[in-house]
Protein backbone atom coordinates (compact mmCIF):
# COMPACT_ATOMS: atom_id res chain seq x y z
CA UNK A 1 0.00 0.00 0.00
CA UNK A 2 1.63 3.51 -1.04
CA UNK A 3 -0.24 6.48 0.49
CA UNK A 4 1.51 8.89 -2.07
CA UNK A 5 -0.59 10.96 -4.59
CA UNK A 6 -1.61 10.52 -8.04
CA UNK A 7 -0.42 12.95 -10.41
CA UNK A 8 -2.97 14.21 -13.05
CA UNK A 9 -1.74 15.78 -16.08
CA UNK A 10 -3.92 17.93 -18.60
CA UNK A 11 -3.16 20.51 -21.45
CA UNK A 12 -5.86 22.77 -19.61
CA UNK A 13 -9.10 22.03 -18.15
CA UNK A 14 -10.63 19.67 -20.68
CA UNK A 15 -8.76 16.92 -18.12
CA UNK A 16 -10.95 17.88 -15.30
CA UNK A 17 -13.56 15.07 -17.00
CA UNK A 18 -11.09 12.18 -16.26
CA UNK A 19 -10.47 13.58 -13.00
CA UNK A 20 -13.83 13.41 -11.81
CA UNK A 21 -13.89 9.80 -13.03
CA UNK A 22 -10.57 9.06 -10.84
CA UNK A 23 -12.53 10.90 -7.95
CA UNK A 24 -15.27 8.36 -8.67
CA UNK A 25 -13.87 5.66 -8.80
CA UNK A 26 -10.67 6.22 -6.47
CA UNK A 27 -12.25 8.29 -3.66
CA UNK A 28 -9.46 7.49 -1.14
CA UNK A 29 -6.63 8.68 -3.17
CA UNK A 30 -4.77 11.73 -2.87
CA UNK A 31 -4.16 13.63 -6.15
CA UNK A 32 -2.13 16.66 -7.70
CA UNK A 33 -3.65 17.75 -10.41
CA UNK A 34 -1.59 19.85 -12.82
CA UNK A 35 -3.19 22.19 -16.01
CA UNK A 36 -0.42 23.75 -18.14
CA UNK A 37 -3.20 26.28 -18.76
CA UNK A 38 -0.62 28.87 -20.29
CA UNK A 39 0.44 26.91 -22.79
CA UNK A 40 -2.90 25.51 -24.12
CA UNK A 41 -3.71 24.19 -26.67
CA UNK A 42 -1.55 20.92 -27.04
CA UNK A 43 -3.47 20.30 -30.14
CA UNK A 44 -1.98 22.68 -32.95
CA UNK A 45 1.60 22.40 -31.66
CA UNK A 46 4.05 19.95 -33.07
CA UNK A 47 5.32 16.90 -31.88
CA UNK A 48 8.95 18.28 -30.35
CA UNK A 49 7.15 20.84 -28.75
CA UNK A 50 4.73 18.58 -27.00
CA UNK A 51 7.03 16.40 -25.90
CA UNK A 52 9.39 19.51 -24.33
CA UNK A 53 6.10 20.80 -22.93
CA UNK A 54 4.74 17.48 -21.26
CA UNK A 55 8.06 16.76 -19.71
CA UNK A 56 8.73 19.64 -18.03
CA UNK A 57 4.64 19.32 -16.43
CA UNK A 58 5.66 15.69 -15.35
CA UNK A 59 9.14 17.00 -13.79
CA UNK A 60 7.31 19.55 -12.20
CA UNK A 61 4.76 16.90 -10.72
CA UNK A 62 7.51 14.42 -9.49
CA UNK A 63 8.77 17.52 -7.36
CA UNK A 64 4.98 16.70 -5.41
CA UNK A 65 5.96 13.25 -4.69
CA UNK A 66 3.66 11.28 -6.47
CA UNK A 67 3.48 7.41 -7.14
CA UNK A 68 1.88 7.26 -10.70
CA UNK A 69 0.69 9.74 -14.06
CA UNK A 70 -2.65 9.69 -15.42
CA UNK A 71 -1.85 11.63 -18.74
CA UNK A 72 -5.62 13.17 -19.35
CA UNK A 73 -4.36 14.98 -22.51
CA UNK A 74 -5.35 13.09 -25.19
CA UNK A 75 -2.26 15.23 -27.33
CA UNK A 76 0.27 14.44 -24.98
CA UNK A 77 -1.09 10.58 -24.79
CA UNK A 78 -0.94 10.09 -28.38
CA UNK A 79 2.87 12.35 -29.24
CA UNK A 80 4.39 12.08 -26.13
CA UNK A 81 3.68 8.41 -24.14
CA UNK A 82 5.94 6.61 -25.61
CA UNK A 83 9.59 8.84 -24.83
CA UNK A 84 8.01 9.42 -21.19
CA UNK A 85 7.80 6.25 -20.77
CA UNK A 86 11.53 5.40 -21.44
CA UNK A 87 12.52 8.74 -19.57
CA UNK A 88 10.75 8.40 -16.20
CA UNK A 89 10.90 5.39 -14.19
CA UNK A 90 7.26 6.13 -12.71
CA UNK A 91 3.81 4.45 -14.18
CA UNK A 92 2.51 6.60 -17.08
CA UNK A 93 -1.31 5.44 -17.79
CA UNK A 94 -2.95 7.63 -20.97
CA UNK A 95 -5.98 7.87 -22.28
CA UNK A 96 -5.74 6.29 -25.91
CA UNK A 97 -4.67 2.58 -25.24
CA UNK A 98 -8.23 2.35 -22.55
CA UNK A 99 -10.01 4.83 -24.96
CA UNK A 100 -9.15 1.88 -27.84
CA UNK A 101 -9.51 -1.33 -25.98
CA UNK A 102 -13.46 -0.23 -25.34
CA UNK A 103 -13.75 1.14 -28.84
CA UNK A 104 -12.93 -2.34 -30.20
CA UNK A 105 -14.79 -4.17 -27.15
CA UNK A 106 -17.85 -2.28 -28.81
CA UNK A 107 -17.63 -2.46 -32.35
CA UNK A 108 -19.89 -5.56 -33.97
CA UNK A 109 -18.70 -4.63 -37.99
CA UNK A 110 -15.28 -3.91 -36.79
CA UNK A 111 -15.74 -0.21 -38.34
CA UNK A 112 -14.69 2.11 -35.89
CA UNK A 113 -14.46 5.96 -35.89
CA UNK A 114 -12.12 8.65 -33.95
CA UNK A 115 -12.95 11.82 -33.20
CA UNK A 116 -10.62 15.19 -31.40
CA UNK A 117 -7.86 17.34 -32.23
CA UNK A 118 -5.91 18.16 -35.59
CA UNK A 119 -2.87 17.00 -33.31
CA UNK A 120 -4.42 13.43 -31.88
CA UNK A 121 -5.88 12.73 -35.25
CA UNK A 122 -2.80 13.33 -37.74
CA UNK A 123 -0.75 11.42 -34.59
CA UNK A 124 -2.55 7.86 -35.81
CA UNK A 125 -2.66 7.38 -31.98
CA UNK A 126 -5.53 5.64 -31.69
CA UNK A 127 -5.79 4.18 -34.86
CA UNK A 128 -2.94 2.24 -34.61
CA UNK A 129 -3.69 1.08 -31.30
CA UNK A 130 -7.30 0.26 -32.45
CA UNK A 131 -5.16 -1.56 -35.50
CA UNK A 132 -2.97 -4.03 -32.86
CA UNK A 133 -5.82 -4.95 -30.69
CA UNK A 134 -8.54 -5.68 -33.87
CA UNK A 135 -5.48 -5.73 -37.66
CA UNK A 136 -9.34 -6.17 -39.77
CA UNK A 137 -10.35 -2.64 -38.10
CA UNK A 138 -11.65 0.02 -40.91
CA UNK A 139 -11.18 2.79 -39.03
CA UNK A 140 -12.05 6.32 -39.90
CA UNK A 141 -10.16 9.80 -37.77
CA UNK A 142 -11.86 12.96 -38.29
CA UNK A 143 -10.16 15.98 -36.58
CA UNK A 144 -13.35 18.42 -35.43
CA UNK A 145 -11.57 21.49 -34.56
CA UNK A 146 -14.75 23.67 -33.59
CA UNK A 147 -15.95 21.30 -31.21
CA UNK A 148 -13.75 22.81 -28.41
CA UNK A 149 -14.73 26.23 -28.81
CA UNK A 150 -18.53 24.91 -29.03
CA UNK A 151 -18.58 23.69 -26.03
CA UNK A 152 -16.30 26.11 -24.42
CA UNK A 153 -19.34 28.65 -25.12
CA UNK A 154 -21.88 26.44 -23.55
CA UNK A 155 -23.37 25.72 -27.18
CA UNK A 156 -23.50 22.10 -27.13
CA UNK A 157 -27.26 21.81 -28.05
CA UNK A 158 -27.34 24.46 -30.00
CA UNK A 159 -28.44 24.30 -33.49
CA UNK A 160 -24.62 25.89 -34.39
CA UNK A 161 -23.23 22.62 -32.84
CA UNK A 162 -25.78 20.20 -34.69
CA UNK A 163 -25.11 21.88 -38.33
CA UNK A 164 -21.48 20.94 -37.57
CA UNK A 165 -21.82 17.90 -35.71
CA UNK A 166 -23.33 17.02 -39.39
CA UNK A 167 -20.36 18.27 -41.50
CA UNK A 168 -18.08 16.61 -39.23
CA UNK A 169 -19.29 13.60 -39.26
CA UNK A 170 -20.96 12.53 -42.51
CA UNK A 171 -18.13 10.30 -43.32
CA UNK A 172 -18.67 8.05 -40.84
CA UNK A 173 -22.21 7.67 -41.59
CA UNK A 174 -21.48 7.07 -44.85
CA UNK A 175 -18.60 4.36 -43.56
CA UNK A 176 -21.22 3.07 -41.39
CA UNK A 177 -19.14 3.23 -38.42
CA UNK A 178 -20.63 0.95 -35.35
CA UNK A 179 -18.61 2.30 -32.67
CA UNK A 180 -17.00 5.96 -32.26
CA UNK A 181 -14.08 7.44 -29.37
CA UNK A 182 -14.93 10.34 -28.35
CA UNK A 183 -10.45 11.54 -28.87
CA UNK A 184 -10.65 14.76 -27.07
CA UNK A 185 -11.39 15.27 -22.99
CA UNK A 186 -13.83 18.43 -24.50
CA UNK A 187 -15.88 16.32 -26.32
CA UNK A 188 -18.60 14.22 -23.45
CA UNK A 189 -20.85 17.46 -23.62
CA UNK A 190 -21.66 17.21 -27.13
CA UNK A 191 -22.65 13.56 -26.67
CA UNK A 192 -26.29 14.41 -26.97
CA UNK A 193 -25.77 15.74 -30.52
CA UNK A 194 -23.55 13.58 -31.62
CA UNK A 195 -25.67 10.65 -31.10
CA UNK A 196 -28.44 12.59 -32.72
CA UNK A 197 -26.42 13.04 -35.92
CA UNK A 198 -25.32 9.24 -35.86
CA UNK A 199 -28.51 7.37 -34.92
CA UNK A 200 -28.78 5.13 -31.62
CA UNK A 201 -26.92 1.87 -33.28
CA UNK A 202 -23.67 3.79 -32.72
CA UNK A 203 -21.63 3.37 -29.04
CA UNK A 204 -19.89 6.45 -27.95
CA UNK A 205 -16.73 6.01 -26.52
CA UNK A 206 -15.81 7.74 -23.78
CA UNK A 207 -11.96 7.23 -22.73
CA UNK A 208 -12.08 9.37 -19.29
CA UNK A 209 -14.31 6.58 -17.98
CA UNK A 210 -12.35 3.87 -19.10
CA UNK A 211 -8.56 5.79 -18.30
CA UNK A 212 -10.25 5.86 -15.22
CA UNK A 213 -11.17 2.16 -14.85
CA UNK A 214 -7.17 1.10 -16.20
CA UNK A 215 -5.55 3.98 -13.63
CA UNK A 216 -7.30 1.67 -10.74
CA UNK A 217 -6.41 -1.82 -12.39
CA UNK A 218 -2.57 -0.54 -12.79
CA UNK A 219 -2.07 0.80 -9.25
CA UNK A 220 -4.05 -2.33 -7.66
CA UNK A 221 -1.86 -4.74 -9.96
CA UNK A 222 1.29 -2.69 -8.85
CA UNK A 223 0.06 -2.63 -5.25
CA UNK A 224 -0.30 1.37 -4.93
CA UNK A 225 -3.32 1.76 -3.82
CA UNK A 226 -3.77 3.88 -0.99
CA UNK A 227 -5.31 1.38 1.45
CA UNK A 228 -8.32 4.49 2.08
CA UNK A 229 -11.89 3.92 0.66
CA UNK A 230 -12.73 7.85 0.68
CA UNK A 231 -11.49 11.11 1.83
CA UNK A 232 -9.00 11.83 -0.94
CA UNK A 233 -8.02 15.02 -0.94
CA UNK A 234 -6.94 17.26 -4.55
CA UNK A 235 -4.55 20.19 -4.89
CA UNK A 236 -4.37 21.67 -8.03
CA UNK A 237 -1.36 23.85 -9.77
CA UNK A 238 -1.95 25.81 -13.21
CA UNK A 239 0.88 27.44 -15.34
CA UNK A 240 -1.71 30.53 -16.00
CA UNK A 241 -4.63 32.56 -14.34
CA UNK A 242 -6.07 30.30 -11.09
CA UNK A 243 -9.34 32.25 -11.20
CA UNK A 244 -10.72 31.18 -14.43
CA UNK A 245 -9.28 27.68 -13.74
CA UNK A 246 -11.44 27.78 -10.55
CA UNK A 247 -14.69 28.91 -12.11
CA UNK A 248 -14.92 26.52 -15.24
CA UNK A 249 -12.96 23.83 -13.62
CA UNK A 250 -15.48 24.17 -10.52
CA UNK A 251 -18.70 23.79 -12.65
CA UNK A 252 -16.70 20.72 -14.73
CA UNK A 253 -16.18 18.41 -11.49
CA UNK A 254 -19.56 20.32 -9.30
CA UNK A 255 -17.22 20.35 -6.30
CA UNK A 256 -15.41 23.50 -5.07
CA UNK A 257 -11.76 23.68 -5.89
CA UNK A 258 -10.20 25.25 -2.78
CA UNK A 259 -6.22 24.53 -2.81
CA UNK A 260 -4.88 26.05 -6.39
CA UNK A 261 -1.40 27.57 -7.03
CA UNK A 262 0.10 29.08 -10.39
CA UNK A 263 3.49 27.45 -10.76
CA UNK A 264 6.53 28.31 -13.32
CA UNK A 265 7.33 25.41 -15.09
CA UNK A 266 8.75 27.02 -18.27
CA UNK A 267 12.65 26.14 -16.69
CA UNK A 268 11.75 22.81 -15.28
CA UNK B 1 16.40 57.68 -44.50
CA UNK B 2 17.17 54.23 -42.79
CA UNK B 3 17.55 51.24 -44.64
CA UNK B 4 16.71 48.58 -41.38
CA UNK B 5 14.14 46.79 -41.30
CA UNK B 6 10.94 46.98 -40.12
CA UNK B 7 9.63 44.46 -37.23
CA UNK B 8 6.33 42.68 -37.30
CA UNK B 9 4.74 40.98 -34.70
CA UNK B 10 2.34 38.22 -34.01
CA UNK B 11 1.14 35.64 -32.20
CA UNK B 12 1.15 33.45 -35.24
CA UNK B 13 0.32 33.36 -38.33
CA UNK B 14 -2.90 36.14 -38.71
CA UNK B 15 -0.70 38.75 -38.41
CA UNK B 16 0.31 37.84 -42.25
CA UNK B 17 -3.06 39.75 -43.27
CA UNK B 18 -1.01 42.93 -41.60
CA UNK B 19 2.23 41.73 -43.38
CA UNK B 20 0.64 41.50 -47.15
CA UNK B 21 -0.65 44.75 -46.16
CA UNK B 22 2.59 46.85 -45.67
CA UNK B 23 3.90 44.86 -47.95
CA UNK B 24 1.59 47.19 -50.63
CA UNK B 25 1.77 49.92 -49.12
CA UNK B 26 5.38 49.97 -48.52
CA UNK B 27 7.17 47.89 -51.05
CA UNK B 28 10.74 48.83 -50.74
CA UNK B 29 11.03 47.79 -46.94
CA UNK B 30 13.29 44.93 -45.71
CA UNK B 31 11.17 43.16 -42.73
CA UNK B 32 11.44 40.86 -40.35
CA UNK B 33 8.42 38.57 -39.45
CA UNK B 34 8.60 36.59 -35.82
CA UNK B 35 5.23 34.54 -35.49
CA UNK B 36 4.79 33.07 -31.69
CA UNK B 37 3.46 30.08 -33.25
CA UNK B 38 4.56 27.48 -30.18
CA UNK B 39 2.29 29.84 -28.03
CA UNK B 40 -0.68 30.57 -30.13
CA UNK B 41 -2.87 31.91 -29.34
CA UNK B 42 -2.81 34.35 -27.03
CA UNK B 43 -6.46 35.52 -27.24
CA UNK B 44 -7.34 33.43 -24.31
CA UNK B 45 -3.98 34.01 -21.81
CA UNK B 46 -3.98 36.47 -19.06
CA UNK B 47 -2.35 40.20 -19.15
CA UNK B 48 0.87 38.89 -17.22
CA UNK B 49 1.38 36.02 -19.98
CA UNK B 50 0.54 37.95 -22.80
CA UNK B 51 3.30 40.67 -21.90
CA UNK B 52 5.95 38.25 -20.84
CA UNK B 53 5.81 36.58 -24.38
CA UNK B 54 5.46 39.99 -26.27
CA UNK B 55 8.57 40.84 -24.53
CA UNK B 56 10.11 38.03 -24.77
CA UNK B 57 9.14 38.47 -28.88
CA UNK B 58 10.68 42.07 -29.13
CA UNK B 59 13.59 41.36 -27.66
CA UNK B 60 14.36 38.48 -30.31
CA UNK B 61 13.21 41.00 -33.05
CA UNK B 62 15.85 44.05 -30.94
CA UNK B 63 18.56 40.92 -31.84
CA UNK B 64 17.68 41.78 -35.73
CA UNK B 65 18.54 45.26 -35.55
CA UNK B 66 15.01 46.68 -36.83
CA UNK B 67 14.13 50.18 -36.68
CA UNK B 68 10.39 50.01 -35.86
CA UNK B 69 7.92 47.27 -34.57
CA UNK B 70 4.19 46.85 -36.17
CA UNK B 71 2.18 44.91 -33.57
CA UNK B 72 0.04 43.03 -35.83
CA UNK B 73 -1.69 40.95 -33.11
CA UNK B 74 -4.84 42.13 -31.84
CA UNK B 75 -4.48 40.48 -28.00
CA UNK B 76 -1.17 42.34 -27.66
CA UNK B 77 -1.74 45.33 -29.16
CA UNK B 78 -4.50 45.30 -26.20
CA UNK B 79 -2.97 44.01 -23.66
CA UNK B 80 0.81 44.83 -23.75
CA UNK B 81 0.94 48.27 -25.69
CA UNK B 82 1.41 50.85 -22.86
CA UNK B 83 3.84 48.59 -20.96
CA UNK B 84 6.10 48.12 -24.21
CA UNK B 85 6.22 51.07 -25.24
CA UNK B 86 7.93 52.37 -21.41
CA UNK B 87 9.87 49.46 -21.42
CA UNK B 88 11.75 49.22 -25.57
CA UNK B 89 13.26 52.71 -26.80
CA UNK B 90 11.78 52.26 -30.63
CA UNK B 91 8.11 53.32 -32.64
CA UNK B 92 5.93 50.56 -31.27
CA UNK B 93 2.49 50.42 -34.19
CA UNK B 94 -0.10 48.23 -32.77
CA UNK B 95 -3.81 47.50 -35.03
CA UNK B 96 -6.01 49.34 -32.07
CA UNK B 97 -5.38 52.74 -32.72
CA UNK B 98 -5.93 52.87 -36.51
CA UNK B 99 -9.02 50.57 -36.57
CA UNK B 100 -10.56 52.58 -33.94
CA UNK B 101 -9.82 55.67 -35.61
CA UNK B 102 -10.98 54.39 -39.27
CA UNK B 103 -14.47 53.11 -36.98
CA UNK B 104 -14.46 56.84 -35.69
CA UNK B 105 -14.62 57.99 -38.83
CA UNK B 106 -16.98 55.31 -40.35
CA UNK B 107 -19.80 56.00 -38.10
CA UNK B 108 -23.01 58.42 -38.83
CA UNK B 109 -25.12 57.71 -35.67
CA UNK B 110 -21.93 57.10 -33.53
CA UNK B 111 -23.16 53.30 -32.85
CA UNK B 112 -20.02 51.17 -33.22
CA UNK B 113 -19.06 47.55 -32.60
CA UNK B 114 -16.28 45.79 -32.12
CA UNK B 115 -15.58 41.95 -32.27
CA UNK B 116 -12.22 39.68 -31.64
CA UNK B 117 -11.09 37.12 -29.15
CA UNK B 118 -11.99 37.13 -25.84
CA UNK B 119 -8.74 38.60 -24.65
CA UNK B 120 -9.23 41.59 -27.04
CA UNK B 121 -12.65 42.38 -26.17
CA UNK B 122 -12.71 41.78 -22.39
CA UNK B 123 -9.54 44.24 -22.18
CA UNK B 124 -11.32 47.00 -23.14
CA UNK B 125 -8.59 47.79 -25.74
CA UNK B 126 -10.69 48.83 -28.86
CA UNK B 127 -14.03 50.27 -26.91
CA UNK B 128 -11.56 53.03 -24.91
CA UNK B 129 -9.79 54.17 -27.51
CA UNK B 130 -13.08 54.58 -29.23
CA UNK B 131 -14.18 56.42 -26.67
CA UNK B 132 -11.38 58.76 -26.55
CA UNK B 133 -11.68 59.98 -29.80
CA UNK B 134 -15.84 60.05 -29.49
CA UNK B 135 -16.78 60.41 -26.02
CA UNK B 136 -20.19 60.22 -27.11
CA UNK B 137 -20.33 56.90 -28.61
CA UNK B 138 -22.27 53.82 -27.73
CA UNK B 139 -19.97 50.50 -28.30
CA UNK B 140 -20.93 47.02 -27.92
CA UNK B 141 -18.30 44.37 -28.16
CA UNK B 142 -18.68 40.55 -28.69
CA UNK B 143 -16.19 38.17 -28.35
CA UNK B 144 -16.74 35.54 -31.17
CA UNK B 145 -14.31 32.59 -30.19
CA UNK B 146 -15.60 30.12 -32.58
CA UNK B 147 -14.62 32.65 -36.00
CA UNK B 148 -10.88 31.37 -35.73
CA UNK B 149 -11.49 27.92 -35.93
CA UNK B 150 -13.93 28.69 -39.00
CA UNK B 151 -11.54 30.47 -40.77
CA UNK B 152 -8.90 28.04 -40.55
CA UNK B 153 -11.24 25.24 -41.39
CA UNK B 154 -11.72 27.39 -44.77
CA UNK B 155 -15.50 27.27 -43.96
CA UNK B 156 -15.93 30.74 -44.08
CA UNK B 157 -18.82 30.70 -46.90
CA UNK B 158 -20.69 27.90 -44.73
CA UNK B 159 -23.94 27.82 -43.13
CA UNK B 160 -21.83 27.18 -40.12
CA UNK B 161 -20.23 30.47 -40.78
CA UNK B 162 -23.38 31.97 -41.50
CA UNK B 163 -25.45 30.85 -38.70
CA UNK B 164 -22.79 31.38 -36.45
CA UNK B 165 -22.37 34.85 -37.64
CA UNK B 166 -26.19 35.65 -36.70
CA UNK B 167 -25.67 34.28 -33.22
CA UNK B 168 -22.62 36.04 -32.48
CA UNK B 169 -24.28 39.05 -34.27
CA UNK B 170 -27.72 39.65 -33.00
CA UNK B 171 -26.64 41.46 -30.36
CA UNK B 172 -25.66 44.47 -33.21
CA UNK B 173 -28.11 44.50 -35.28
CA UNK B 174 -30.69 44.99 -32.35
CA UNK B 175 -28.86 48.11 -31.67
CA UNK B 176 -28.26 49.76 -35.09
CA UNK B 177 -24.81 49.58 -34.98
CA UNK B 178 -23.49 51.47 -38.22
CA UNK B 179 -19.57 50.77 -38.05
CA UNK B 180 -17.88 47.29 -36.77
CA UNK B 181 -14.01 46.95 -36.13
CA UNK B 182 -12.93 43.17 -37.23
CA UNK B 183 -11.00 42.97 -34.59
CA UNK B 184 -8.93 39.61 -34.96
CA UNK B 185 -6.32 39.80 -37.68
CA UNK B 186 -7.76 36.06 -38.67
CA UNK B 187 -11.33 38.02 -39.29
CA UNK B 188 -11.53 39.42 -42.95
CA UNK B 189 -12.53 36.11 -45.05
CA UNK B 190 -15.45 36.45 -43.03
CA UNK B 191 -16.16 39.38 -44.20
CA UNK B 192 -18.88 38.63 -47.03
CA UNK B 193 -20.86 36.42 -44.44
CA UNK B 194 -20.56 38.91 -41.53
CA UNK B 195 -21.93 41.98 -44.22
CA UNK B 196 -24.96 39.11 -45.10
CA UNK B 197 -25.80 39.06 -41.55
CA UNK B 198 -25.64 42.83 -40.63
CA UNK B 199 -26.92 44.15 -44.17
CA UNK B 200 -24.82 46.82 -46.48
CA UNK B 201 -25.76 49.79 -44.47
CA UNK B 202 -23.00 48.40 -41.61
CA UNK B 203 -19.19 49.77 -42.52
CA UNK B 204 -16.75 47.00 -41.55
CA UNK B 205 -13.49 48.24 -40.67
CA UNK B 206 -9.91 46.21 -41.52
CA UNK B 207 -7.39 47.07 -39.06
CA UNK B 208 -4.99 45.43 -41.15
CA UNK B 209 -5.26 48.05 -43.37
CA UNK B 210 -5.67 50.87 -41.38
CA UNK B 211 -2.46 49.91 -39.64
CA UNK B 212 -0.01 49.85 -42.49
CA UNK B 213 -1.02 52.83 -43.43
CA UNK B 214 -0.30 54.30 -39.76
CA UNK B 215 3.13 52.70 -40.39
CA UNK B 216 3.85 54.41 -43.42
CA UNK B 217 2.70 57.21 -41.65
CA UNK B 218 4.83 56.80 -38.75
CA UNK B 219 8.02 56.12 -40.47
CA UNK B 220 7.87 59.01 -42.67
CA UNK B 221 7.27 61.45 -39.81
CA UNK B 222 10.17 59.93 -38.17
CA UNK B 223 12.28 59.96 -41.49
CA UNK B 224 13.00 56.46 -41.49
CA UNK B 225 11.53 55.39 -44.65
CA UNK B 226 14.58 53.17 -46.75
CA UNK B 227 13.72 55.60 -49.69
CA UNK B 228 13.75 52.61 -51.81
CA UNK B 229 10.46 52.01 -53.83
CA UNK B 230 10.71 48.40 -53.91
CA UNK B 231 12.38 45.24 -53.89
CA UNK B 232 11.95 45.57 -50.03
CA UNK B 233 12.55 41.69 -48.84
CA UNK B 234 10.83 39.24 -45.67
CA UNK B 235 12.92 36.97 -43.36
CA UNK B 236 10.32 34.97 -41.36
CA UNK B 237 11.31 33.92 -38.11
CA UNK B 238 8.72 31.17 -35.99
CA UNK B 239 8.96 29.62 -32.61
CA UNK B 240 7.09 25.87 -33.80
CA UNK B 241 7.28 23.56 -36.84
CA UNK B 242 8.38 26.01 -40.24
CA UNK B 243 6.62 23.59 -42.41
CA UNK B 244 3.07 24.65 -41.13
CA UNK B 245 4.24 28.29 -41.48
CA UNK B 246 4.97 28.08 -44.76
CA UNK B 247 1.85 26.37 -46.08
CA UNK B 248 -0.99 28.23 -44.70
CA UNK B 249 1.34 31.47 -44.67
CA UNK B 250 1.98 31.20 -48.41
CA UNK B 251 -1.93 31.16 -48.93
CA UNK B 252 -2.40 34.23 -47.31
CA UNK B 253 0.37 36.20 -48.56
CA UNK B 254 -0.26 34.83 -52.08
CA UNK B 255 3.43 34.47 -52.63
CA UNK B 256 6.19 31.82 -51.88
CA UNK B 257 7.71 32.17 -48.49
CA UNK B 258 11.73 31.14 -48.80
CA UNK B 259 13.60 32.23 -46.12
CA UNK B 260 12.14 30.86 -42.92
CA UNK B 261 13.70 29.76 -39.27
CA UNK B 262 12.18 28.57 -36.21
CA UNK B 263 13.98 30.01 -33.40
CA UNK B 264 14.12 29.47 -29.14
CA UNK B 265 12.73 32.66 -27.39
CA UNK B 266 11.42 31.32 -24.42
CA UNK B 267 14.69 32.42 -22.34
CA UNK B 268 14.84 36.10 -23.56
Amino acid sequence: MDKKPIGVFDSGIGGLTVLKEIMEQLPGEDIVYFGDTARIPYGTRSKEVVIKYFFQSVRFLLTKGIKAIVVACNTASALAMEEAQKEFDIPIIGVIEPGAKAAVAATKNSIIGVIGTEGTINSNAYQSTIRKLLPSAEIIGIPCPLFVPIVEEGWESTDVAYITAKKYLLELKEHNVDSLVLGCTHYPPLRYTIQKVLGDNVTLVNPAYETAKAAKRVLQDMNLISGRLEGGKCDYFVSDDPEKFKRIGGNILRRQITSIEKVEIENL
